[in-house]
C-alpha cells in the first residue's frame, strides 16, 4: 500500500541474515568490537585496491549465506552497487556467484537502495532469497575521486573519510525476528552546494526531504522509532539535518545516529567530518544497528542511507551536487 | 510466478507510452524515418556533451509523458541509468522531475534492466506510472572510455559506435495494447575476452545464456516469437550469439534482429561492427520494435539488452570483460 511516496509492505520481507567485513582502520575505531571480520590490509590478498573491494563484496555475501547455512546457488537475485566507475567492484565481486544480477548506482545510498528493492521483490512474492550488497574502499575511492595517495593532499575539515568495508543483507520469505515494514525511495534534491569536500552539506537536504515526507505520510514522529540512522552525513551533515528537520517541526532526539559519525573516532583517527562510502552504512547497519534492533522488543529502526549524485567531471564542469536519501524501516515484533 | 530464473508476470504491466530522441548521425541512418525527435547537434543547446545527454534523458521522459497527456508529477518512480561515471547523465537529467528515483547500472543493458524492474513493480501493485529511462552519447563516451575526439585514434573493425540517444518507457496499470508478460534478470557471464574493442564478443555469451535459459524455462523456441531483438551485440556479437544458441539447440531465424546492426548503415556510416550504448536499444525499442509489435496481432517480442560490465581501469589491470543480458518479453493481445 502506498501513502504519498511511502510504500507500506503488505506482506513482510524478513531479514534472513547480514554479513559485513571491514578494513583495519574501521576495526581500530569505536565500533571495532562489533566487527568480527576484517581485511587485514588494503589489498586483501589481491593485486589491486579494486580487486580487494570485489573480494570483500564476495566475502560479505558468503558470510551472510554461512550464517543461515545456505549456498549462493539458492540466491534468487543479487542487487549490488558501489562507487567505482561502472560499478566494477560489484560486477567482478558478484561474478563468481553465478546468480541473476541487477546493478544499482545510488552513490553512498546503495545499501538502502538495494535493501529497498530486495524487500519489495520479496514482499510481493517475486523472489525469495534476495541479496542486497554494497562496498567502498578508501584507497580505491581516493585515487578515483581525489588524488593519488602518494600526493598526500591536505583534506579540509569538512571532508569525510571513505570507509573500507562491504556489507550484505539477505531478505526472504522465511519468518525471522526482523522484517522490513516500509520503504521510501528518495527524490533527487539539489540545494546548490558545489563543494566536493563537503558531502554532508550536499546530502543533508535530501535526508531531510525523505524523513519529513516519511513522517508526514505515516503520521509519526522521530520519537516513535527506537533508532533513526542516516547513512553517512558525518558531523556537518548530521547537524544540518537536525536543523532542517526542526524547521519542518520534527525534532531528532536521543534516537538519532549517523553511521559516518559512529564508525571513526574523530579526534584520534584524523577523519575530519567522519566516515563515508557505501560500505560505511552497510557495515554499521549489518554489525551494529540490526543486532541492536534484534535486542529491542517492538523496536523500529529507520535506516536512511544518503548519496551524493555527482562525478569528478560534473564538478569540474561547475555543476552543483545533488543528494538523495532512501529509507528502509526495519521492525522487530514483540 | 517463477520458473527457474524466469519470472512470469501474474498481473500484466502495461506499456503506457514510449519516447526517444536521437542524434544527427542516428537520424541519417537506415532507421531515420522512425525517429521523430532529433538533437540537431551534439551539445543540444548546452555547454557540454554530458549536459546534452542529461537534457536528452529529460526530453525522452517528457515525450513519453506528452503522448499520454500526463505530467511528471504523476510519475510514481523513475528507474534510470547510463554509461557515464557515477551515472551522472541520469542523476542530472532526472533532477528536475522531482520524483522518487532509483539509479541503475547495467552498462548497455540498462533499458532492459529498468524495464524489467519497472514492470515488476507495476505488476505487483507497488507503483503505478513508472518510468524506465536511459541514454548514451557518442562524444561523452569516447572521451570517457577511449580517447579525446581530437586525437582521431583509429578504431579496429570489431569496434562499435556509441549511439547518441535517450529513451523512456512508461509502465502502468491502465490497460493498453502492449504489456510485459515475462522478464529474466541475467547472470554475469565471463568468457575470458579481454579486448575492449570487441564488446560483441564479450556480451554474446551472456545473451546466449539468458535466451537459452528463457527458452528452456518457458518451453518455447525462437520461432514462437514474432521478434527477438538483442541490445547491441553488433555484427560480430550477433553472429556469435547465433552460433552459441545453435549449439544449445535453438536456431535464430528471420525473427532475429540486433539493435546495434539496425541503427547504422555499416558501409556508408563507417561504424565498423555497428552501434552500441544504452541509448541504442532504448531508441530502437521505443521507435521501431514496439510500434512494430503494436501492428502484429498476437505478436511477442523478446527484448534482450546486453551490457559489458567493465571499466577502463579493470581493463588496464588486465581483467577480462564480463557481460550481462536482461530479457523483457512484450506481448500484444488479439
Amino acid at each position: 500500500m502506498r501513502i504519498g511516496e511511502t510504500i507500506l509492505l503488505d506482506r513482510p520481507a524478513y531479514l534472513q541474515s547480514a554479513g559485513a567485513i571491514v578494513g583495519q582502520k574501521e576495526k581500530e575505531g569505536p565500533l571495532g568490537p562489533y566487527f568480527a571480520h576484517v581485511a587485514l590490509n588494503e589489498r586483501f590478498g589481491t593485486a589491486t585496491f579494486e580487486q580487494a573491494e570485489s573480494k570483500m563484496q564476495a566475502a560479505a555475501l558468503q558470510l551472510a549465506l554461512d550464517k543461515i547455512g545456505r549456498s549462493s546457488d539458492e540466491v534468487d537475485l543479487i542487487l549490488a552497487g558501489d562507487l567505482l566507475n561502472q560499478c566494477v567492484a560489484s560486477a567482478y565481486g558478484m561474478r563468481a556467484a553465478g546468480r541473476p544480477f541487477l546493478g544499482l548506482y545510488g552513490a553512498c545510498s546503495t545499501m538502502a537502495e538495494s535493501a529497498l528493492l530486495a524487500s519489495l521483490l520479496v514482499s510481493t512474492g517475486v523472489t525469495d532469497l534476495t541479496a542486497a550488497v554494497t562496498s567502498s574502499h578508501f584507497s580505491g575511492a581516493e585515487r578515483q575521486f581525489r588524488q593519488p595517495l602518494e600526493y598526500g593532499g591536505q583534506r579540509p575539515p569538512s571532508a569525510q573519510w571513505t570507509v573500507t568495508a562491504a556489507g550484505c543483507l539477505l531478505f526472504g520469505k522465511t519468518p525471522a525476528p526482523l522484517r522490513v515494514s516500509a520503504v521510501r525511495a528518495g527524490r533527487i534534491v539539489d540545494a546548490g552546494v558545489r563543494d566536493m569536500t563537503n558531502m554532508g552539506a550536499c546530502m543533508a537536504p535530501a535526508a531531510a526531504a525523505t524523513l519529513a515526507g516519511f513522517f508526514r505520510d505515516t503520521q509519526t514522529a522521530p520519537s516513535d522509532y527506537s533508532r533513526i540512522a542516516t547513512g553517512d552525513l558525518g558531523f556537518i551533515g548530521a547537524d544540518l539535518l537536525t536543523e532542517l528537520l526542526a524547521r519542518e517541526g520534527y525534532r531528532l532526539g536521543e534516537e538519532y545516529r549517523d553511521c559516518g559519525k559512529m564508525i571513526f573516532d574523530r579526534e584520534v583517527q584524523d577523519v575530519h567530518s567522519g566516515g563515508s562510502g557505501c560500505g560505511c552504512s552497510a557495515a554499521v547497519l549489518s554489525c551494529v544497528l540490526l543486532p541492536e534492533l534484534a535486542k529491542t522488543p517492538k523496536g523500529k529502526l529507520l535506516f536512511c542511507a544518503t548519496g551524493a549524485l555527482m562525478s569528478t567531471l560534473t564538478s569540474q564542469q561547475g555543476e552543483s551536487i545533488p543528494g538523495i536519501c532512501h529509507l528502509v524501516c526495519f521492525e522487530r515484533g514483540e
